[in-house]
């Protein structure tokens, strides 16, 4: 946890991005007027040297230093990957290892392929133990063991730790950066105390309380530190009854629990409730806002997050699983029609009506799918309200098929004069509306109850039941009561 | 800010739902039998009181009593409405406020329709002017003219301001719980003026610096006030260089600074530079979440976030604007189709192969906006990179025609043994794959020119133009190329 109080933060980084990009312009600008000139490669580089580094680039780096790691993390994503890799060059090299830990994954992934093995080195020693272990994903093996070998026993043992939790877990948003005192002390003998440190660590609101065995005992926060009396014990002031995490738990359960109950920090605790870390809110929010995002990218098939500059091909691989899930679904959709060829021939209306049927019920059934999906997430789906709102959905969907399903009979009607015709569209939509309500309920909820997310792939299946289902029941019920 | 410390907090609040679920049940039962055994209406009650009121519901009225009050709005969303009400009927009426303030929107209307004017206006006195005013948009007028009356001057004020910020600015999210000193004295002023308080106000993490006529020169952490000598002085610790937010500025930035300079509170100013409030980190967290989930149900097509027990009716109407625009879209591709019965009467195999050429493109667009609009909510989609990015769309878009356009082809000549078919597959494929990457990134680009919300209503747009425009293509092409 660097702080680096000695940058500016900014209110208006957009601003910052311009002024980068048009120094970059300007500098390529030079370069391009140099060899355009056709100097030998010798004075070119001397007049590039001369008018660039000594101005644009000096100008660019200097504004680099000034600017937050956070800022600069951003700066670095929405720059195509030359100008990217520019800038990075211009940044401090005591500063890579806190810009590293702020870019996205992908972003990440462009600046580590240019770096060497002893400039990672470097960088990962600039970091704590739990930023260590974000990065180890990315970093090659040689490079983890280099960094291995300069740290401490403690600080060894920290990141075989903080390494050894999945993604998910309360240990991946734990660091180590706690400050613990005993019960039986003074708020006096507390101030002596942190009056030793320079600066407390980051997001520091509170201070543990532990016995001799490293246990837990409770939490004083600072507030309480400054509103009591110097003579006041720590005992009596600390609060007992308090949140505690633990490094196995989902990384979720630490997000609702700082959601619902405000917390700043919340400390982490083994199985022998003995002091093991902390999670802070910066760290929940990233995450927080980290699962929202995928969320919305996995809705729409992508795997993971893109750098926007990526190239075409690293993009294309991203997407290929959804696309080549749903062209299955659409082939088998197709030979669902094609068994109705027959049909078709006799009665070509059905092949315009079709797609609307199919289309509403996805439509519709996504839309239960969600509800579910959120209700799940919440917690708030019990077995005792399940059926209830089975019960609530279908019914919704009955409404949906009478109301919509009924404009569509009317429309099919409208446009081919047949009663018939119209009833069949009515129906159809009203089945399939509730097919697509059964399975939006069902899916997610067997993929919860086999431990899936149901988040990823439900819509997919979903689509496959929805579109398949709506040209089996529309041009079945065409072909009984259509053609004959 | 009422902070319920006496208040128990809870990891696992999914068990206090079931033990609450199992009290009603047992509750529920009991009157069953003092129904079932026909007692006469004085006798029943008698013993209803002494069964039920003596027992299960003094228990469970001790354990909400003991629960957070995010805990018990958590319980209130996860019960069906008739439990809601008898547990909502329990809370002790000085707990309504806070409760109130946690529920969602769509619980919180459920609640209120029981409560009335003499309840609602003690609920809300209980609450601080930020407080009331998210509130308000829920109250009736005869409760919110009450509340006013009740509050001081500076309250009503504050009241009014806070109501004045639409509920994406800066404003909405703002609190005025705020602590502010004077620059030229010691730490042991400060001490001693914060000892006045019982309890600073949550999410004190930091006091604010402030002129004669309060304007912000700075802030003071509380980490500083620790960490020092008592004889320091304020102005040469405190920090300059601060973020400062304003209360016309949006939510969303306010977000963003919190994210990438992991604050915990900030200052907000007036134009003149005047401290007028502050924002907290549990907010801004609240804020994300909640926006997050709005994006994810405008995606399916929800207009707001519904309670599980809301009537069919209500959730119904929740989801028909969405079914009705999509009606619309299909309808429209329908008659694209209807102006091409004559080809698909010809040749049959049409219609089982137009909704691959549709849906693929579809699925396609719809993973290019969902890049395009990530991208512009991060800021990173400058004009210097748009077209960068649209050619690099295409060019992934090429590549999947050819690809899926590829097999999508050769499924269709295995099927039917016709090249040309599967060669007018492959092209309308490769076609409306592009057109849906063009329409894809200028759609949320254009919505976000003209100031609207890309994440809504893009995704409408977007199916009705690779739908309509597959149909289109993949039958013109047939009618050009296959039928004579």
């Amino acid at each position: 946890m660097t702080e680096s109080s000695e940058h500016h933060y900014t209110d208006h980084v957009q601003d910052h991005l311009k002024q980068v990009e048009s120094l970059l312009a300007k500098h390529a600008l030079v370069e391009e007027v140099a060899r355009k000139e056709a100097l030998p490669r010798e004075d070119r580089h001397a007049l590039i040297d001369k008018l660039v580094h000594k101005q644009h680039l000096t100008m660019l780096r200097s504004k680099l230093d000034d600017m937050h790691a956070a800022d600069i993390a951003y700066i670095l994503e929405a720059l195509p990957i030359e100008q990217r890799l520019q800038v990075w060059d211009l940044v401090k090299s005591e500063r890579d290892g806190e810009i590293l830990i702020e870019v996205s994954d992908s972003v990440r992934e462009s600046l580590i392929a240019t770096m060497n093995r002893e400039e990672l080195s470097a960088a990962a020693g600039q970091l704590d133990a739990d930023e260590i272990a974000d990065l180890a994903p990315d970093l090659p093996q040689s490079v983890m063991r280099d960094v291995f070998k300069s740290l401490s026993i403690e600080e060894r043992e920290r990141l075989r730790s903080a390494m050894s939790y999945s993604d998910d877990s309360v240990g991946a948003l734990m660091d180590f950066n706690m400050i613990h005192i005993r019960e039986d002390v003074t708020l006096e003998v507390v101030s002596r105390y942190l009056r030793r440190f320079d600066e407390l660590p980051d997001h520091t609101d509170q201070i543990f309380v532990v016995d001799r065995d490293d246990k837990l005992k409770g939490v004083l926060p600072l507030n309480r530190i400054v509103v009591n009396e110097p003579e006041a014990i720590v005992g009596t002031l600390m609060l007992t009854d308090i949140i505690q995490l633990h490094p196995d738990d989902k990384a979720e359960t630490a997000a609702t629990a700082f959601e619902r109950y405000d917390l700043v920090s919340a400390p982490v605790v083994d199985e022998d409730g003995k002091l093991y870390g902390r999670v802070t809110v910066n760290v929940v929010l990233d995450y927080i806002r980290d699962e929202s995002e995928t969320d919305l990218l996995n809705q729409a098939g992508l795997l993971e997050e893109e750098d926007i500059f990526a190239s075409v091909w690293k993009s294309a691989k991203n997407r290929w699983v959804w696309l080549a899930l749903n062209l299955c679904t659409a082939f088998f959709a197709s030979r669902v029609i094609g068994n109705f060829e027959g049909t078709i021939e006799k009665f070509v209306a059905l092949a315009t009506l079709m797609p609307i049927v199919a289309g509403i019920a996805g439509n519709s059934a996504n839309q239960t799918t969600t509800i579910i999906i959120r209700s799940m997430a919440l917690g708030q789906l019990t077995q005792t309200n399940a059926s209830r709102l089975l019960f609530k959905e279908m019914a919704i969907s009955g409404l949906n098929g009478l109301v919509w399903g009924g404009v569509a009979g009317l429309f099919a009607y409208y446009l081919y004069h047949n009663v018939t015709l119209g009833l069949v569209m009515m129906s159809a939509m009203l089945l399939n509306l509730m097919v697509g309500a059964l399975v939006g309920l069902m899916i997610p909820m067997i993929m919860h109850k086999f431990g899936r997310d149901p988040a990823i792939g439900s819509s997919v299946l979903l689509t496959a039941i929805t579109d398949s289902g709506g040209f089996f029941i529309f041009l079945g019920l065409a072909t009984i009561f259509l053609v004959h």
